[in-house]
């Protein structure tokens, strides 16, 4: 519904949203892989392995949750001004399916992109040796941090800000 | 809003949860520990790491979600028949603060225990050095899987049943 | 997702959601109207008039949310079962822009349809002039209820099925 | 969780509650009555009548909704400072039980008060002869559109204003 989501993003906006998934410790911990960078749209993959199930040996819904939720959150800030950063106001999953197979993927995609906040719609397909199906979708709200470049954060010389940035204040 | 949440256990209940628990790679994988066990309340807490952060050093909201989803879903599960078990079927959640802290704790309430679905309320704490602050929000909504005993999943012998559980099915 | 959405359904499907529609009063009282009904797929427009309206003179969010969770719930109910009856379990919006204009059109489509609980996509749609914009978005969980004929309810003969329906139970 | 939840307000706040929610013409269709005012906290009564039922005589969930969403709304709005507005971002229903009785009350209750966004919890509860029972329970977020006073809108003289309010800029 935005204009020009999926096309191509500029190097200096791929280099941010890569430095920034690297910084977050859980992608990696989880074997999570940032597959796909474009306009509006991200996407993650992430293998299976059994650090990552449930009881029954399915994908966690939690973990299922969470590259969801990096994946909207770096749809968003594709669009973001430089010397911003992004958090998750809220987001609801519905998982359609047990979460069997080789790897999941996680898309996320905004709907409207606004100044304050930017919606967007999420998507995780499982992979199982080439067969994909929906295994959940989701709905998600980011907010934008204006002029607070995501590179800071807890190890920042401001304390200050490090330590109370709020959702929104 | 439910009778008798927040009572005891009996000592099948109790066990039932943890061994389900002890299945779930992710909880492990996550450092994430079973702290209370009551009839329809559940509380998981999960001490800070760098490798449960996102991109500023916060918890990540993933792993917030994640323990809150396990803690809902163990809510849930005391409720539930012997020879049952637990998916869930969608869940939300509103991230009030940065999640910063020595750990988190999520709790998981029943709100309304019915013959097929559950509804919780899922809240999640950030202990920081003693000083206690709600982080996130949530609700969550479980279908219970009658004559499908827990312990079984993706090895158990009956292929059929574990390839094919449904969410409902 | 899933097979056969949008597709034309029988008479007999389309008459019952029609009877079903007739007898929601508030649908009524909103002046709303269903426009399409396909396979999986229902669309409902509900005029501008005054009495919809919040504080700005807008759309109410309720308004949009009730003609949104209706069309989402017929959209499921196009591939129950005769004999069954169906009730909303749960239901997120996010309402994306004002909702400004001559009419709004709501449409629900089902993602993912069990035996006992359907899934569904919501969208609503301003048309102003021609000039359609999107400006809300949800998901919706349903539930079949098997053997419970739609006609039934509050007035029926069998109080007790009337009286305690349950969500699920 | 935010402090001063629940005590009275000034008599300034509730004529500007009180003004706004007599603007809201769907709640006047709809028979709901604001019947208390505290900060942070509001609740609206809509008493049954058939206009406001489903296909099996229960209230409407897009009722029961509409009017949780506006007392989540005026919860928000008692917080906020003189020259402002409000509008829901998104909210979440879970349903309970069918919503059956005399009357339905929705609460409103903020949990998180933020300088852009607000958070509250919604309940939804039946009066039947007075036994009273909890029918649905909600999450929503809420922005603050600050220097846009409430009784601006559709027909304000700034229309430019009116017609692009954004949702957040």
């Amino acid at each position: 519904m935005e204009a020009g989501i999926g096309q191509p993003v500029t190097e200096n906006v791929e280099r941010r949203v890569r430095d920034s998934f690297g910084r977050q410790g859980l992608m990696v911990h989880l074997g999570a892989v940032l597959t796909e960078v474009r306009r509006g749209h991200v996407t993650i993959r992430m293998p299976f392995r059994r650090e990552l199930s449930q009881q029954h040996g399915y994908f966690h819904a939690g973990g299922t949750s969470a590259i969801a939720d990096s994946a909207g959150g770096y749809a968003g800030f594709t669009l973001f001004p430089d010397n911003s950063s992004v958090l998750t106001v809220e987001f609801k999953m519905n998982l359609l399916n047990p979460a069997l197979g080789d790897a999941l993927e996680a898309t996320g995609r905004v709907v409207k992109s606004g100044r304050t906040l930017t919606i967007c719609q999420l998507e995780v397909v499982a992979d199982a040796g080439g067969r994909r199906s929906v295994v959940a979708i989701g709905q998600q709200t980011l907010i934008c941090l204006a002029g607070r470049p995501d590179a800071g954060g807890r190890d920042a010389s401001d304390r200050n800000e490090a330590k109370n940035p709020g959702r929104d204040g």
